[in-house]
């Protein structure tokens, strides 16, 4: 394995894990209830694997397409590739549940080798989970490996390199290994950027960014992932989809379309073709203080409808606001009133400075006070923090999570009623009344993202008492007319409401593509749509 | 039927036709040797179509579906659903060849009547194709009816209600048969704009633009249709599709962007909801030389990359510029050296301003002479009188047709090239010389459109003639790296090309869509894919 990894059993690089300050730990059990966990604390060598189950040949074959050295089943191997990011996922694997590990780990180089491995998986029945970061937070790692020989998870790690740059198209090809930091390294070098920021970005892969239709931070300003998205070449088990010669085409559907967002279900991409822009000469960030979450999201609306917007824009609700979620350096510190907005700004210094002008504009006319700088900053100081936070609120005993949708202007405060409320009673209800914070996270003229964050205690069986509560909000969600993910995606936890969100014929479709590319039901199973095993 | 209606062998309002000044006549027999057609010019009551042949019963099932006044089986109504408005369908229709035409024509008014049609057309094997404007120019309701028990055209236009407008989403609800102009109308009534003006305009319908993914002359501003869709509803012969929540969602993949582009093979739009804008308070359109096509190509890049964009953009290459195929007030003038690019603005007055100001800046620096409004005034007055033009070549002998492609703009060169060659070498070789002329009518950050059009002598047999350049063209275009069509879609023209362009297993894959919504293969067969009979 590379040198940095992940920590086993929680987020990012274990050397930055922070406690929380002491005030907040007693503020979080004075006020919510938080308790230390009685759970064991399970160290990674005692975590106790099956054996692997993998059909006699399997590994023969597997080792001939990529290569002795890149076919792991050691113990350490296959925890690592043991499910995502969730909090669920975090506390079943602290506490050393690993039913969901693949019984190997293959690292192919090339797509003809993903071909192969494809191949060799299909005729065995074995289940394959496409592995790129492995920062999932929708159960997109785990398989339903019922009715199949094993699973094998198809780490990427090596298909890391940086194809080809065409600075005339202003386009990048680049391989889905790639993790964003160091995509982002190799286009600097050529004086362009990604400008791909989502929270995930220390650890995610171009791969998966594709497959989940990842959305970043900036995506004001640079757009969503699968805006950036011009061509991609996938590897399924039936053959090999090329897909996209034009930034737009009459020609029949946007195929590039099905595979976004198929996340490994349809096939594993291979190559990703994308815009890329000059690298920003400047970047700047500020706060700005609405009265009210509505106001502040008429706000937003205006600037998303009538432009220009920002790179970055994101508002917080009143909770949010004062729990100082948006900056991190300062949570608990409770002195914040009504609802803080941040802007960002990165380009050239006079669009910069012409934009922020035009926004400033908008914002104050819309009873917006601006804050300044600095509470811009500290928000980008701390923009990939708040999973490790969440691996504190877990150290000390409290539940964390976050969920999100996204829906049409018009919905948007319902919508945000309807997930709170599910989210508080439930919690409520069950003996551990939680914190709810939201934020709008992703702009866009017809409507907007929004991004909850839980904290509570955790109860008795913790994943189940979260459950009970995310599956309200789930419920909630399809009710008010949002999207069950709005960056999330998918996996098997947003399966049965995304059935219900697109219905029965559209499963059917996804289905009848599935079985085309994948008559074996090999890829991903139980992923996006149920396993057809 | 409702009183404006298409001349059925030409385009748009007999009463806008224009003979062509004499001297362009005359210039045209001189240069190109364009001679009178002996051709026997047919009226449409000398036209003979075959007597119907729909199965017994489904002539009623069909009135019980949609009411007895809304199925047509007399010859002018077939005649009138006969084909599209390409040059080889109007060179046909205008001999008197009508063996296309549909058996009969039903106007459903709701999306249960659609559905009950296309149940009534899968249980007897009758092929469906979905009619909207009639505006196709590529074989789009040219069905391959061979193996079916007949053909009816599903005529939309009595469902052309504005069914919702929600001023804070700024979103629109359309029914499909909507008109373009009259959607707009109804739009403007609440304030808003769709901003949407393909050539087609004056005469397309809302559902076909979605359903062949149109892209408007102001998609710089606007953006294309397909950009303009936020939510669908689709009737299929197993069922309704509805699909679209939230401007953009990670929940799976964006199945609207299956159905857009899909060309009624796998349902009928019944429903469409688009972004709408504040009408403008202002346009201003203005002409730009520029003193080569490349030249003009890169300050198109650079201002599709750097920004702001105008609401449109085009530029046309030498030969179109002398031509004045860009101010058809003045074709034939051949006063024009250079190249002429033609930028719009629409918008309220102070963002225009500003935004005229930024784009001047970098069209200048780019090597541009600003020529004033008129240049531009002229192109926007005469913006929908092309296919005007093409009708009366067609008149004089001469063969007038365009073909589109987009590419990303590193690959623009070498496939304005190619295309060019493959026209003027085709033609040439057969005894027909042409004038090639091109624009370049959208732009994209990474690439842009290329729009050619061509005139020449007809030849002995003009519809052979015509299609060994077209095929070449074709040809070209797949080798160069463009797509088969930019905006005019794929229909039945353009159909071996776009297998060649997504490859095998793309096209198995819309295959096993199409199979999944429409088992029994009645839905415009052979357009898009082969037919499956």
């Amino acid at each position: 394995m590379e040198p940095r990894q992940m920590a086993w059993n929680g987020w990012g690089d274990p050397a930055r894990a922070t406690p929380l300050p002491e005030p907040v730990t007693r503020l979080l059990q004075d006020l919510l209830g938080v308790r230390p966990s009685d759970a064991p604390r399970v160290r990674l060598d005692q975590v106790k694997v099956a054996d692997p189950r993998l059909p006699g040949d399997a590994l023969t074959a597997l080792a001939q397409a990529v290569g002795d050295p890149h076919v792991r089943a050691d113990a350490e191997t296959r925890i690592r590739h043991t499910r995502g990011k969730s909090t669920p996922d975090l506390l079943r694997i602290r506490a050393g549940e690993v039913a969901d590990a693949p019984d190997a780990v293959v690292l192919p180089a090339t797509h003809d080798e993903v071909l192969a491995v494809l191949r060799i998986c299909a005729e065995r029945r074995i289940a394959v989970v496409p592995f790129g970061g492995g920062t999932s937070v929708v159960g997109g790692l785990a398989p339903e490996a019922g009715g199949f020989t094993g699973v094998v998870a198809l780490d990427l790690r090596r298909m890391d390199a940086l194809v080809d740059v065409d600075p005339v198209s202003r386009t990048a090809t680049l391989q889905p290994g790639l993790r964003a930091p160091r995509a982002e390294e190799l286009l600097r070098e050529h004086g362009f950027t990604l400008g791909h920021y989502p929270q995930s970005y220390e650890w995610a892969s171009i791969g998966g960014f594709a497959a989940a239709r990842s959305s970043g931070q900036a995506s004001a300003g640079y757009g969503r992932f699968d805006e950036m998205v011009l061509a991609l070449t996938v590897a399924t088990p039936e053959g090999t989809l090329e897909l996209g010669r034009a930034p737009r085409s009459a020609a029949g559907p946007d195929l590039r379309q099905l595979v976004l967002g198929s996340e490994g279900a349809f096939g594993v991409i291979t190559s990703v073709t994308v815009r890329i822009r000059p690298a920003p000469a400047t970047a700047a960030y500020e706060g700005w203080r609405f009265p009210s979450f509505d106001a502040g999201t008429a706000a937003l609306r205006k600037v998303a409808q009538d432009g220009p917007l920002p790179t970055v824009l994101r508002l917080s609700d009143e909770t949010e606001t004062m729990i100082g979620l948006a900056r991190p350096d300062r949570i608990g510190a409770l002195q914040e009133s009504g609802c803080l907005a941040v802007a960002g700004y990165e380009g050239e210094e006079q669009e910069v400075a012409a934009r922020r002008a035009a926004v400033e504009r908008v914002l104050r006319e819309a009873g917006g006070e601006p804050l300044g700088a600095e509470p811009g900053e500290s928000w980008a100081h701390g923009r990939f923090n708040a999973p490790y936070l969440r691996d504190s609120l877990l150290e000390i005993g409290a539940m964390a999570e976050t969920l999100e949708t996204a829906a049409f202007w018009s919905k948007i405060p319902a919508l945000y009623a309807a997930v709170r409320d599910a989210l508080t009673g439930t919690l409520t209800d069950a003996g551990t009344p939680p914190v709810v914070m939201c934020h709008i996270s992703h702009v866009y003229p017809a409507g907007a993202s929004l991004y909850f964050t839980v904290v509570s205690a955790q109860g008795p069986d913790p994943v189940a008492h979260w459950l009970r509560a995310k599956h309200a909000a789930n419920d909630a969600i399809i009710a008010a007319g949002g999207t069950i993910s709005h960056h999330h995606g998918v996996g098997t936890d947003h399966r049965d409401w995304y059935a219900a969100e697109i219905g029965p014929l559209a499963v059917d479709l996804l289905r009848a593509v599935k079985q085309r590319v994948d008559p074996a039901g090999v890829l991903n199973p139980g992923v996006l749509l149920p396993s057809s095993r």
